[in-house]
């Protein structure tokens, strides 16, 4: 392995090497014989029948993965991917978050929180021909775009004929290749059981990304539909959907050096951005993020009390932001203390090279590879106020919900095929979904503090890179005062009736005269600013046509040139379904130093401090005291193991993914990876890079010992 | 071991297991097999002659210890052993402290600094008999102690009638048995080689008691005698020592498990103080003294500016109280998170049934622990007094200077055996040295702030705790002003002429009535308060006396106690000559996580931040990515190793110890020991309690490559 990881470092690959790698389920046959090194006891073809066992047992949240672990549809994911739900059902009496929740009966299963839905890929087709086909080379930007979302809407639609399924087409290496999944869609999701946040969340922020680690992060969901057996909308009527695979659960779980794979969705890399995308990212985009996720949550936090309905609210966003938080900051640490940047410098000098080495490659790649260099400097020009702009309607509802409701209006206007994605029919449900539920996350106060934050800091901009419509609205066009855009702001939050569902609702069926005449401030936001908002956005797609004409071209020169090397190339992650393989290892944090690969219970005791996030409940301290393992001790280590670590290549998105054994079944569950290998987004160290795993061991200690769960433990296959 | 551990857990007990224990000499015969199980090769019985090898080798430095490493009295220690000499011929100009030092030749040693001895012992009797006879059960505490004084100022002078010796008589088990050192004082002593302070205190006190570790801890004296070959002050007629044995150093060190021993002059343990002592040291004595060492280093550096001369000054004391800060804070965060408490509860309720158990017991030990309590108690009471007058004195060099020479005036119209410990005439040679040493260390700006700053917290004290003729002397006897306090502080430091060494040298000659008569301010205050000074030292000594007629009864009981499980017991360290043997072993901080025995070169440049106190020579770092090894790599690391982890129960006044293999050659100096043995003075936990050495190798390679001490590896004998 020595030799492959200097190669590694000495080119910048991050191709097929150790443990690294996102693959595709098609991809897998080409990579049989590292699986089976690697310790697979399954035949490597068995893994890319979507319909089949394992892949059909897997299944994504929609920015979570999860899987089945019962013939009746119970679905285990991570305690942080089920959050939003066990938020949505607490209230400050009945604080779900604190206490945990367990259904004893399925009577007794509370609705997942509105818009949760369960996604069981069964079909992945390469569809890049009817995509491409018709791009012509001359084509302007916005023409390209235009072309390869009508074709992408036309091949959705055909795909989503049967109502029961979600489609949707996305690209592989910026474009090189188009896939279209088919998703059945189940849309009655319900909340089974929870462990206490002092357990599914021990550690919190503190302990987020951190190793070593003490988390019971996993929760079950059910997935239910229609008594015909299809996905249906919530019903008492509706049955436990019967997925024909699910995951027997390994009581045994895994020891230091096993096999495990993580098959799931994970979100988002960048693994082959040139080093101009990479500076940039690490030295601008970054910094600025950071910065802003840092000012928001203190907006939040000095805007609700503690324990307060309005903090309550906010929990999840909270969450969310402090993670991305240290996430880009511990990213930027990473980078700078690390090599990446040389890396990533070094091999865009070698491509060159390999490329500049032959007439027909320079013929080939070296045109795309000056205009993509070019494009991207373009699109850095206004970075930092699209981010801005970005955060603003991350940050105040009352502003993204009337923009997204007035554009609904427009977008009415035309045939369903030529509107804007997430204005279609298909999309109704999901927007209404997203209507309801933003009383849930609303707090007028704390959004006005968040809201005002982001203008400021908009409003600081030079005017160039200022929208004159927005200014106007603001009255920040001739000359920028705080304290009267602190008034005018808070005036909207008072005469907005946005925060009431029926009124959101019913601006979703009304035309578009009625926008232009109301006099709710935040719809005369979306009408004033439209004009501009619609010219950004023209132009940022117009972007998005021209780096499609290059990006691929670009891949294309990275993949031949790997290949010169005999190096297979995985996808950037881009949500769609992936395995990565590897096996149960701890590594060197630092020198002197090493984190072995499983955490004990003992540890709990070892950092409790009775306050959150340490604050672990008193009865399974008495258990741990008293020693009482049940079934579930490694003889070892003399204790139950809780988390452990694993090589294997994740992501966000990866979330909730079941870790399997060599035989696919369910050791853990993955749910985070440690601090050094948070820089893993944009490139993979063998030597640092660790997933962390929730032991199936502790899982079931827990929910047998803790929580008293025997009704899902039965209903599961235990298996040792 | 286990078994062991947990009997050691269960019953708090402190002796024989498995690698805690600090040994006597004249003991190890009793352990020969547990040495030679551990793998000790040579026979255990030569470890006993005092004059033989390897013990001829080993010397004391007086607070810490270092060896001799050739036949030429060339004597390695730790840098931080010798950082009073380094600083001492250190300059603003010329700072050996940032730059380190070699002498390529005898004739460009530097002079250490002065009082530096090194103490080479050579004989340990026993001479309880001679100070205990004659004592009546009946005695008063200072009759008690003044017996006890006279006894051994007597056995002491008679040792001492060759003046090349110092001769001491110790207590061990608190006056159970007591033991007459006699030690060879070579008073010449040289500052032959220290590495820079970014090497040889690299970390600084960041990393001290920390593990990872990269220290090159570690500097050399030369002892020169006169021509005659006996001690001699310092002449440039003076010649090396030449020791009768010298260690070897073995520049393949050491491995994972392998036997390791240091022998050297632990100074103070507190093993078997009762539940009593260790809660009042814990909860009041710690924290009192934390925070004034705190406070001082707040003075210093608020009235010094970094890299000036008089920051330069207190460099030393700096470090010592950072050292001891840190120590004490660590100490208490162990105490209050670990089960020490408890466990001597525990003890002292054990001890006291297996004593009731048996009336003969109850007869010869009973009184004696009720006594033992009831004097605690009572020395309980004035504790925090008597710190802030200990502080005071540490504080302002003027004022402990004016009462010892004003002590020196009184004691010396007595007999010189009547005269009290330190004002005797074997004592004159190091109370001129220290006379002479003041100004090194004297700056009147900060020494008025700490004087400020103690006598503030003492005239907050009680009226009945305070002590008149001070109170008086200072203004404070009708209210406390702080203004007018700091304003009389500040005339004592302009009135005075103390800070001159020819006043001070002078004062050493002068009549009681000169120091009556005089108008220098703190001798006044030395007149005017040596009544009431010397009335509390009465108290003290009697109270010493009372402990004197009580404590050896409990630890007479403590041994029994031991020895009816078959328990060998070692005496608390009391700066006298032991060995402690063990492994060299990793250890687990917390769960999850190992610390490994080795840190590496690598470790260094990981660290490196090019700011103190990670501010390694750039040469050093140049030849580290190079990956310049030389000779001294140990394979299975690819690198250097720089520092160790062993078993080893050691302590303050081991510094500069050498370790030794099994054959008794060096392989390292332990110099610290991790953050969860800090509480080791009190307690030894076999699965936390680790030594920190510097490893013979990194020793060797800085030495060689970056230093270029070429001259000294050669002269020294170097085995593999």
């Amino acid at each position: 392995m020595k030799k492959l990881i200097t190669l590694a470092a000495a080119f910048g690959l991050t191709a097929a090497v150790a443990d690294e790698g996102m693959w595709q389920p098609h991809q897998l046959p080409d990579i049989a014989k590292q699986l089976k090194q690697a310790g697979l006891k399954l035949d490597p073809d068995n893994l890319t029948d979507l319909t089949g066992f394992p892949m059909g047992a897997i299944v994504s949240l929609g920015g979570c993965t999860a899987s089945f672990v019962s013939d009746k549809g119970l679905v285990v994911t991570n305690h942080h991917c089920a959050y939003g739900s066990i938020q949505y059902n607490s209230t400050e009496d009945n604080n779900l978050l604190e206490k945990g929740f367990l259904a004893k009966s399925l009577n007794k299963e509370l609705p997942a929180a509105p818009g949760s839905r369960v996604y069981v890929t069964e079909n992945i087709t390469n569809v890049t021909p009817q995509i491409t086909n018709g791009i012509d080379e001359k084509m302007s930007g916005n023409e390209r775009y235009a072309h390869i979302d009508s074709q992408s809407k036309k091949l959705v639609a055909e795909c989503e004929s049967d109502k029961a399924y979600r489609c949707s087409v996305v690209n592989f290496h910026g474009g090189l290749e188009y896939y279209l999944f088919k998703q059945l869609t189940i849309r009655d999701v319900r909340l089974v059981h929870a462990p206490a946040k002092s357990i599914g969340k021990y550690g919190g922020d503190i302990d987020n990304w951190m190793w070593p680690r003490h988390t019971g992060d996993y929760a079950f969901y059910r997935a239910y539909v229609g008594k015909d057996g299809k996905p249906a909308d919530f019903s008492e009527e509706n049955v436990p959907f019967e997925p024909e695979h699910h995951l027997k659960v390994n009581a045994s779980g895994v020891d230091k050096g096993d096999y495990i794979m993580v098959l799931g969705y994970p979100g988002s890399t960048n693994r082959y951005r040139t080093s101009s995308e990479v500076i940039h990212t690490f030295t601008k985009s970054y910094p600025l993020s950071k910065e802003l996720m840092g000012s928001l949550i203190n907006d939040i936090k000095s805007n609700s009390k503690e324990g307060s309905d309005a903090r309550i609210k906010y929990e999840s966003m909270l969450a969310g932001l402090a993670n991305y938080e240290k996430n880009r900051g511990s990213m930027m640490e990473s980078y700078h203390k690390g090599t990446t940047e040389q890396r990533k410098i070094k091999l865009n000098q070698e491509l060159r090279q390999w490329v500049n080495a032959k007439s027909s490659r320079q013929a080939k790649y070296g045109e795309a590879i000056d205009q993509l260099d070019a494009l991207i400097k373009q699109n850095q020009q206004t970075a930092k106020r699209d981010t801005l702009l970005g955060y603003m309607g991350y940050a105040s509802q009352m502003m993204s919900t009337a923009s997204r409701l007035h554009r609904l209006a427009v977008e009415k206007q035309k045939d369903d095929m030529d509107r804007e994605r997430g204005y279609q029919e298909r999309d109704m449900n999901r927007f209404t979904q997203g209507m309801k539920r933003i009383n849930r996350r609303f707090d007028a106060k704390v959004e006005q503090a968040m809201l005002f934050n982001m203008l400021d800091r908009y409003a600081k901009l030079p005017e160039s890179q200022r929208i004159k419509d927005i200014d106007r609205f603001f009255g920040i066009d001739d000359g920028y005062k705080p304290a009267e855009l602190k008034s005018k702001i808070a005036d909207l939050y008072q005469n907005t009736k946005l925060n009431e569902e029926d009124v959101r609702l019913a601006w979703m069926e009304k035309p578009l005269e009625a926008f232009e005449n109301s006099d709710d401030p935040f719809i005369q936001y979306a009408v004033k600013t439209f004009d501009a908002r619609q010219k950004l956005e023209k132009q940022s797609k117009n972007e998005a046509g021209e780096f499609n004409a290059v990006r691929p071209k670009y891949m294309e020169a990275i993949i031949a040139f790997n290949k010169s090397k005999n190096l297979p190339v995985y996808a950037d992650a881009n949500s769609t379904l992936r395995i990565t393989y590897g096996n149960v290892k701890g590594y060197s944090p630092k020198d002197g130093i090493r984190a072995v690969p499983f955490t004990t219970l003992q540890g709990i005791t070892e950092k409790d401090t009775g306050v959150w996030p340490f604050n672990s409940p008193q009865k399974q301290l008495d258990l741990i005291n008293k020693k009482v393992y049940g079934d579930y001790a490694k003889e070892s280590l003399n204790s139950v193991p809780v988390n452990f670590l694993g090589t294997l290549d994740i992501t966000g998105g990866n979330s909730g993914s079941p870790t399997l054994n060599d035989k696919a079944e369910l050791v853990g569950l993955v749910f985070d990876g440690v601090y050094e290998s948070i820089i893993g987004d944009w490139d993979y160290d063998p030597s640092l890079n660790r997933s962390i795993h929730v032991d199936s061991r502790y899982m079931l200690w827990v929910m047998e010992h803790v929580d008293g769960a025997d009704n899902l433990i039965k209903e599961m296959d235990i298996v040792r």
